[in-house]
């Protein structure tokens, strides 16, 4: 694997645009990566045609995990090699300037530029259990875990944090000085994700209740911090 | 800009992993590009890197529009002409099931393949006008409309609706038949997204209220419904 770089230390990687968003150090990388639930991975078919796929992932130290079905065409082709790029992007809230052109979102994003590799072995298993603990903290333990037939049918793929930017945009909305006195209310209106109440599978076969590390993920509707590392 | 084909209807487009959840009515499309805020789009650069760029949009009729600066690289090679992928994934919750292989999320989630082309003259105005009603609706009439210095600054792109596919994942978890007496909990935890309280710019002007169209933003974090059409 790569040495891992800081965050916009490469060419590719610098952020140009809206610079000042730009947040070159490891800690906000792993922070917006730990945060997050679901990475757009882009995979090109035979043709050239790039797709964006949604899929489920965890950090491993300075990689990231994410699987999917050894039958997919797409897995198959970025664990032949093809250059990938992984982002994950966190809405944080909408941002009302006095003017459209300033108005904008407060969100946090990390861009993984790569070739991901195959996870074979003792640490497929690993890394199934590393995303189950990020996905579904406290779960690994309490549910069936697979089968030799079903990690058999699951391909792991890793992507090294080796060449990777991040950027925050939060604060308040960045009116020119000419705007300030529009007659208009101005401000940021918050987003966060919550968890509802819990729904039971029909079939369970016994009244289970819901385990406590299941209610321990529900955060508030309230905002969840975005220091500006 | 080519008929609007139905979302699953060209080989490409085909869902053929977890082609349950494959869902093939426009009414679906619409449904869930307009329910989200922010699409993750793919282009690449000069030596055929991939980025995947999150970005705001709005559907048009047949058409998905979102901006970024005229001076953005990404943003000239789309206007180019490259092959591009748009997708927008709404996370709906968490699906614990007995098994690990079968837990999984709950998501909505529409792909857009195709090539995206500038918008120009007075469509373009009404682009931004499109975009700016969908993320902060009832903004518009109130905020400081595009100069025409703002407006040169800005590329809209339009993407058409030719190409796409739509999946979506709901219902309780689905475990295989040995599996329902495993001795656990099983169900799904809805997630939502929710607005906090508004956060006035601290330099505001006046004690402008917050205006009731940003009040109406507010979804209860509550789950909110996604029937399968």
């Amino acid at each position: 694997m790569p040495t891992p770089g800081r965050p916009g230390s490469t060419p590719r990687t610098k952020v140009r645009r809206l610079a000042e968003k730009a947040v070159t150090d490891r800690a906000a990388l792993y922070a917006v990566l730990d945060a997050g639930l679901v990475a757009h991975v882009s995979v090109s078919d035979d043709a050239g045609q790039p797709y964006v796929v949604p899929v489920a992932y965890a950090r491993q130290d300075d990689q990231v995990l994410f699987h999917g079905s050894t039958g997919s065409r797409l897995f198959r082709r970025l664990a032949g090699g093809e250059p990938t790029c992984l982002t994950v992007t966190l809405l944080d809230g909408l941002v009302l300037a006095r003017s459209t052109f300033e108005s904008s979102m407060h969100y946090r994003s990390a861009m993984v530029l790569g070739v991901a590799t195959k996870v074979n072995g003792p640490a497929k298993l690993v890394a199934l259990q590393t995303v189950t603990d990020h996905l579904l903290p406290g779960r690994w333990a309490e549910a069936r875990q697979p089968s030799k037939k079903e990690l058999a049918a699951t391909m792991v793929l890793a992507l090294p944090l080796s060449e990777t930017s991040v950027k925050i945009a939060d604060g308040p909305p960045t009116d020119e000085p000419d705007d300030l006195t529009w007659p208009a209310w101005a401000g940021v209106v918050p987003m966060t994700e919550a968890f509802g109440e819990p729904v039971p599978a029909p079939d369970l076969q016994h009244p289970y209740p819901v385990p406590d590390y299941v209610r321990a993920w529900a955060r508030p509707a309230a905002v969840r911090p975005t220091p500006r590392p």
